[in-house]
């Protein structure tokens, strides 16, 4: 099994998504705002124009908070206690544009800034900050028509469980008989099915899309892609040929019996980001005859040698961040393309392993889909 | 304006949904199992087949956790700390069986128990822990036909804003052209859109009643009910007809444009619990022609004077739990049934203003709505 998405994600994690060298106190501009995703009338954690993220936190009798982001001393920002019991503190340098997720150490013990909504990362339900990006807009609430994002429960056999599905319908779905093509599209490890949604904002980047005629509009499932859900962190031992069933033989016919699908290879698709690409390079590989278009996001590659002898994909995508390993997406597309396959890479600037690169994968990647 | 709902509120908070004056610990029986809330893999917070909750926290230079739930001490639960860093201790008595919001206060601090999942409630997420309740099974998810709980963004001109709503459509809803009756479904004071579906598990009641043939299929719609999302607590002030403007001018179109609704007052009810019902109780005396069912749980009453000179419900629920004031329930009740109107009253037993007397009061009304 191919170990080096988790390896990327981890290596990630430890630089928490810092953008460059670290800069004095007089460099930081003082236009702090609270970041988009603070709970409702949470003035912190806040964030600059530079991406500087502060953070204040009220625990009068404690003696230690550390928030996990960010490379000042020990790693992570120490927060300096005021004679009001208030601890707060500024990363040492601006942070990457996108979303991090993060956590307080509190005099040893790990919780969540009681300031920011959860998402789930990790395997536990993480803080999370956003730094506004420059082309935040394509992932915006506007005002245009908007899908809908319904969970559903599907019965799994093979788990012996209702398991659950988060799918994305288009604006319009349901009012006629149209039928849509549909992208299977997975999380990473540590998240579960809400990630595309929450941290991914997958659901306004179709709206919006769809509102500016650029992405002919489909379906997409998001569900939950491991099985062994009481053995955390066992992705050494993880096997795909259960959640593989779950996907093939549970879930792509319980979608097709329950939405107006267009049921068959040439449209349907499955991406995933790390873990997720790990499971579609494996899934796509094992049942070549049930999807048409393969995207590993931050997620490896496919070799040329792997696809032989297999019904051709109609096209293969391959992303990651700048501060990844672009080199080995493109020399793989490289030859990819050489060996007659239609084969796209994308890199997103300036980001690491985090959900802005997946974001901006999905953005390159959907109006790609289904021509 | 009527407060008293919110009156009750508080008052349920500060009891904590404690159940039973306090025992001694060799009362307590050593079967406690993970709260059926925590988050994957977490061992703790637990419960055992009394009631009683025990909570574990790791935090090794802490000097202080309390527990905001149970009456030991100076009210919550004080734990104890322990030579290996981890905080540890039981509620002094049991618990109300049914969901509890609380949180940890940490040297002097209000955090999240990380391993819990969250619940919007209080205007802000926190933990929760369910007691099992002996009716647990109508509330379960069970390996029946499940219907689909989706997330819409629906235009909002008076506040300029998407606002957001989360429809339930009942198994089998789609496949044909089949148009549903509709009950819009308000949440309380400090608690969202996210409420009936998370802490009340109103789409499991609906898909096992569904299941068991004891209810018409219908749609289910929740969205926030306040307008006034920067002033948090701000409830002495709060005035119902912008949000009335909302659903009724807003919502309800927006929802009759894009589901498979019965757009009538005959198929349309509306029902709330605790501020939801005040909100119900105003919504539906304003707009008479609107909605054809009232239902207020926890929520208060209608008075017959109130509704004299105007359309005649089809009915009017009202609920309580029995340690709230059943008889205010009871005793109107009776008076509109004197004066010809079909009300029925239902009182949850051995519970407070908490989630458990809601989801009961639903499968309550369920069945006697769209009839």
């Amino acid at each position: 099994m191919n170990l080096k998405p988790i390896t990327i994600a981890l290596t990630a994690a430890l630089l928490g998504g810092f953008a460059q060298a670290q800069t004095t106190a007089n460099d930081v501009k003082d236009d702090f705002l609270p970041s988009p995703l603070n709970q409702p009338g949470k003035a912190y954690p806040q964030v600059n124009s530079q991406g500087y993220a502060r953070f204040k936190v009220y625990a009068p009798q404690a003696d230690s908070i550390r928030v996990s982001l960010g490379l000042g001393g020990q790693g992570g920002t120490l927060l300096n206690k005021g004679a009001d019991g208030y601890f707060t503190g500024t990363t040492a340098g601006p942070m990457d544009e996108g979303f991090h997720y993060y956590h307080l150490t509190i005099d040893g013990g790990v919780f969540n800034d009681p300031g920011t909504l959860n998402y789930y990362g990790s395997t536990r339900w993480e803080s999370g900050i956003e730094i506004p990006a420059k082309d935040q807009g394509f992932y915006a609430l506007k005002n245009v028509p908007h899908g809908n994002v319904q969970q559903i429960l599907f019965p799994s056999k093979i788990t012996n469980t209702s398991r659950r599905a988060f799918v994305y319908t288009p604006p319009g779905y349901g009012k006629t008989n149209t039928r849509y093509p549909v992208l299977y599209l997975q999380h990473g490890w540590g998240e579960d099915e809400t990630a595309w949604s929450n941290q991914g904002h997958a659901n306004l980047i179709m709206d919006n899309l769809i509102a500016d005629g650029k992405v002919k509009p489909f379906i997409i499932v998001m569900t939950y892609g491991m099985t062994n859900e009481i053995k955390w962190g066992g992705i050494r031992e993880f096997k795909i040929d259960t959640f593989q069933t779950v996907l093939t033989e549970e879930l792509i016919p319980y979608v097709d019996a329950h939405f107006q699908t267009l049921a068959n290879r040439n449209n349907r698709a499955m991406a995933g980001l790390s873990m997720g690409g790990m499971e579609t390079h494996q899934i796509t590989l094992n049942k070549p005859e049930t999807f048409g278009y393969y995207a590993l996001l931050s997620g490896g590659i496919y070799k040329t040698e792997e696809l032989a002898n297999k019904p051709k994909p109609k096209l293969i995508f391959l992303s990651c961040g700048s501060k990844e390993r672009p080199d080995g997406v493109k020399n793989a597309t490289t030859e990819l393309k050489a060996a007659g396959y239609n084969a796209v890479s994308y890199v997103s600037d300036k980001t690491a392993h985090e959900f802005l690169t997946w974001r901006r994968s999905l953005l390159e990647l959907a109006p790609q889909l289904f021509k």
